[in-house]
């Protein structure tokens, strides 16, 4: 009988830091330009209640010795029976002999990757001087985004909240938001921030430095315009067709980097401004150039810099087989027979 | 918190019958046909060694309100380490929520769906007086198919044992095989039958009413001009590229059927007849037709018939969800916390 570890929500964000996250997501780029990793084709399902979505992402990460699989499902109507709406499950595998080694509540994980993967396009895009961050979307995924943006750009010291759902909603979900960040960013010890919620959006845009996007948003929130000169944007939330954060022209006229060039095309914020001619294809670059070249992506302090991230599974997995080694070590979580 | 329910390799070989399993099976064709079911896309990798390979297949079966995935690896050296050559692992959603239900040890499970596949076919297109049975290959999923055949097909009272790898090998196996075969068949009381390890493959081919082949055979074991009229052929084993077990000739002479078209003519027996334009792709039909016209897909008692089974995830789906719900009712397995 093998032994499989499983490993829940809170003992997952009990082993990992924000640091630890970043390595591994960088580890994981590595890894795809180096072709030690392998993603498998991304499988997207539509329940035909049309109140449901499914995607299945996995890959092969040499590099960990893993291979493996995340399922993320999201039901709207599932806040009407007090369940989360999102729920994201993964299974890890030794790639040398095929055991299972793990089954991941998945949903701390990937708010941490994705916090990563957006702290990584900081690090390599982003003016080195940025103070202020603005946050569109107040999802459970935003404190992950801010707490790994201070520790990836220590000159930043203001936050900005804005939730497209009215500044009610921004309020109610402050005190939440700020108790998560407050506890992501223990091992920064003294950082000294101010965060404020924002309702006039274009005038707080005029004045960001970095600015995140995560809403499920279908229309454009934000709009060329509105931005000064140097900004760099992750936009997080485009990750299916028809989705977009950002309006075209915003595309237009920045430097855009993604994590997977076939996938960001496809589903990502890049999608709508390719469709309509508005970018080319080979103006777009994947992230991971940058950091196997150890290579700023900024030419100059003026440049519109945007990330486009719609989540790889070598992301992941590299954070997935971290998490599993720490609890090995730690004795933390489930051993059962299968 | 989510319960998880984890269900290992002898819970669930004592939670299912082989008649249960015929049913789900069945169940899962019928979806298949009437569109209630849907089948993700396959992936399939070959680890870069040469010595592993892997395939995850998924789908959502609306039927029985559960979506889910099966992983299943084959490393060749495992033996070496004293470990199962292949590892199965299925995880299952429900379908309105998300919430994963459980975690299963898949490979009793595809034994079982793969025996009542079998069998099924014998009952739409074998003979019903069909008395002989040979088994090509000895593997584990091999007493599974005799069983399944025996609950099948009332008149067959004889077993033939062939193994590629040669008669010491077969009697090597054979008290497992016999062990096993007793077990599954208890529900059928005071069946009776007999068992024999052949060496001489042509002559008893010629004898055989059903033959069963579940070998990872590459080169043809089974030659057309053996086979007497109106035998019937479950093709098991082939399921990747380059794989096959029947001569070519057998599959351009025979009436055809299979669990699914798309993935029996890409990675099935049909694969290579059919890239030599021996078969044409319109005379391949679906076993699924047949189940729910509740009609025997063979014209004559002297024809050939070939079931070329690849497996599909709807089988899984249906049968670990059976599984599922005789393991709470039972209170089996572990529930654990995600």
């Amino acid at each position: 009988m093998t032994n499989v570890l499983v490993l829940n929500h809170e003992e997952i964000d009990s082993l990992l830091t924000i640091p630890e996250a970043i390595e591994s997501v960088e580890a994981a780029y590595v890894a795809k330009e180096n072709e030690t990793g392998t993603l498998f084709p991304v499988i997207s399902h539509e329940f035909s209640s049309g109140s449901g979505e499914l995607d299945i992402k996995s890959g092969h990460l040499r590099t960990s010795r893993v291979y493996g699989i995340k399922l993320v499902s999201w039901f709207a109507e599932n806040q009407d029976f007090s369940l989360p709406e999102k729920y994201a499950t993964s299974l890890l595998f030794d790639d040398r002999t095929g055991e299972p080694l793990a089954l991941l509540n998945a949903s701390g994980l990937t708010n941490m990757r994705t916090g990563a993967a957006a702290a990584i396009s900081m690090k390599y895009l982003a003016r080195e001087d940025s103070k202020a961050l603005l946050m569109v979307g107040m999802g459970a995924l935003s404190p992950y985004l801010v707490a790994a943006a201070f520790f990836a750009m220590p000159s930043l010291d203001t936050v900005y909240l804005y939730n497209p759902h009215g500044i009610e909603k921004a309020q109610q979900r402050e005190p939440e938001f700020t108790d998560k960040l407050r506890k992501l960013l223990i091992p920064l010890k003294d950082k000294k921030y101010t965060i404020s919620i924002i309702e006039n959006l274009p005038e707080t845009v005029a004045k960001s430095d970095i600015i995140v996007t995560a809403t499920p948003s279908r229309i454009p929130l934000l709009m060329a315009d509105w931005l000064k000169p140097g900004t760099h944007i992750c936009a997080i939330g485009s990750d299916l067709r028809g989705k977009q954060e950002l309006d075209s022209f915003i595309l237009n006229k920045a430097v855009i980097y993604v994590d997977d060039k076939n996938q960001a095309s496809d589903i990502g914020e890049t999608e709508i401004p390719l469709r309509h001619g508005l970018i080319r294809l080979d103006s777009i670059k994947e992230i991971s150039e940058l950091i196997v070249a150890k290579e700023r992506g900024r030419k100059t302090e003026e440049e519109i810099t945007v990330f486009d991230a719609t989540g790889i599974a070598l992301q992941d997995l590299s954070i997935s087989k971290r998490i599993y080694d720490l609890a090995v070590r730690a004795n933390i979580g489930i051993s059962v027979g299968l």
